[in-house]
């Protein structure tokens, strides 16, 4: 292992992209002595309430990007679609972590798939889509019900469609507009799980305690800690994600959603960052995702992800906030939010981790 | 009670003093959606890394402090030194929480010995002393061992010096440097407590476990919780502090100190604040002390504080920061660190709370 050489106190730690992910990955920052300087191009990003600075530009502002390099001593990112051009400048500046495999095999669903294959984990069959004979091609491979998605990462459910009958195939090839598509068998699963795992600089390894995931409409609405599976599974489910992070010669804290099935686990997507489905931690655990993110970047040893408590993560989204109220009357509940002025259909507001004392 | 109406999320707490305690209540203001205005006279306060805004300006600057408050909501603070013309100034133009009653009071040690008698609660025998005559009296009733404190507060045992015996009055009243001061009798304890409680703008109260303090030169040095306390002492120890919050009409959290003796609780002192004894509260309950502080001034109702885990708090001073890399390594150990630049002897660089799930 390599011997870790932390960045000193006081140093600062950029953060590509200014939502909740950053300004939670800021206060965890902050914990540990690091400032943060957030670089987002939209205007008053929810992580600009607790950061020491913000840059407020786009991507393909050369100028603002070597700015922002030059005053940070590393740089990491909360979301996986940064355009490659701004990582090509950044990374001849400052480290990036995670590293650009990591990114590029996210930001394709092909190389995901391929990557994931390759390291002999299963996933749902798939097929590269980039015409209507691909797909007619695909379909009777595959079969349906079956789902079509855009190559390039979309978000929270958008740029997906599902194809029940080889008769859906031509409507839902207009909906990729044109852009290349991966088909993606179903798979017959009892239920999501996720693990989140985390990297260090040293190559060691640490995992929390698997949650189970609710979507509704596509986006995440609960998590739940722990997750029903058996020891086996759990085993299982850790050692598959340490073979991906160990794979990309990964840094930082990994999102890893599995199915479970009645033949084992099969992977549904990787995330090279922290995770909605990690939110659980900021209450169940001594050390959360977004610390040990941090720890992982800034070249500490990982901390104790062990769990103190169960939890039950209940995403806030659009309407939801007018719940608050109520929320804030209830016991043993910690309200997360994330200072975003309007409350959009499909916006994540905050969150809610329900916390159980374990027996 | 009064219908609560809390503040509007996106609405601005300002909150005076910059220091760990100012940006622990930023991060916990941006939790339930609000931003923060931290005015501090000194350059790169600790809370400047967690704020949305901060102003560098002394208390005396007039046109600082009506800037500060007219970009703000409400106003609170982290430390009770404030200077009163500053405070003359800002209640003219927002509600300041918790009020101007409870500052005077915790301000002037004559004032808060006087304040607590009259509630009827037990307080170390003490007297006023102005001059060599005055302490000599004071001497004569209370006897020695007593300490002699300068009657305005200091901070971390600045401003005390002991009188073992009456030989030692000249050299204790000349450290007095012609300020006023207060004689206080010794209190045969066995341990020191104290009560995190909050009171909200609808009069309900709230209070914590109690936590059992260990000082060192002065300073803090750990918090246990649960103290040792019987039953009967835990009650009366939170009714207390219960009595006197609602006799200073106060909103918000105090810390409320209590020497532990065989005749009963005796009141060291009380702090209209979040209060260092109450840092556990960030790793063993739902809503810690400073969600619970920012909770109060906002309107919101008070949070849930009941404990999920049993904790440790050990503050780390001066050169125990160098600690930090063996404790990183340790399990159940979460880390707080404060961001100061500098490691000066005395000083409070960050705290580490050691979590133990309950049984």
């Amino acid at each position: 292992m390599t011997e870790l050489s932390p960045l000193p106190f006081g140093a600062t730690i950029g953060i590509l992209g200014g939502g909740q992910l950053g300004r939670m990955l800021s206060v965890a920052a902050a914990r540990l002595g690091y400032r943060t300087h957030i670089f987002e191009p939209g205007a008053n990003p929810p992580a600009a309430d607790v950061t020491h600075r913000v840059t407020t530009a786009p991507y393909e502002d050369e100028a603002a990007l070597r700015a922002f390099a030059a005053s940070v001593d590393v740089i990491t990112y909360e979301f996986e679609n940064i355009p490659t051009s701004a990582l090509d400048l950044l990374e001849t500046l400052r480290p990036i972590r995670p590293n650009r495999r990591a990114l590029a095999v996210s930001q394709e669903r092909m190389a995901e798939k391929d990557f994931l294959t390759g390291l002999g984990l299963a996933t749902a069959p798939y097929a590269s889509v980039k015409s209507s004979a691909d797909l007619e091609a695909a379909l009777a491979r595959i079969g349906t019900p079956a789902i079509l998605k855009t190559a390039r990462l979309g978000y929270d459910g958008k740029g997906q469609e599902r194809i029940m009958a080889p008769a859906d195939a031509p409507a839902a090839l207009a909906a990729m507009e044109g852009q290349p598509a991966v088909l993606e068998g179903f798979i017959d699963f009892s239920h999501e799980v996720s693990v989140i795992a985390a990297r260090g600089l040293d190559g060691s390894v640490a995992a929390y305690d698997p949650g189970e995931n609710v979507h509704e409409g596509g986006i995440l609405r609960t998590t739940t800690i722990p997750a029903r599976l058996s020891p086996a599974q759990r085993t299982d489910a850790v050692l598959l994600a340490a073979r991906i992070l160990n794979a990309l010669d990964y840094v930082g804290v990994m999102g890893v959603e599995l199915f479970v099935t009645p033949q084992g686990l099969i992977v549904n997507e990787i995330a090279p960052r922290v995770h909605n489905s990690g939110h659980w931690t900021q209450n169940g655990c001594a050390v959360d995702q977004f610390e040990q993110h941090i720890r992982a970047v800034a070249g500490w040893p990982l901390g104790d992800g062990s769990r103190h408590s169960d939890v039950v993560m209940e995403n806030l989204i659009g309407d939801d906030i007018d719940r608050i109220r109520a929320l804030s009357r209830e016991g043993h509940v910690a309200i997360h939010l994330y200072g975003k002025a309007e409350a959009r259909p499909g916006r994540k507001m905050g969150h809610v981790n329900r916390v159980k004392s374990r027996p």
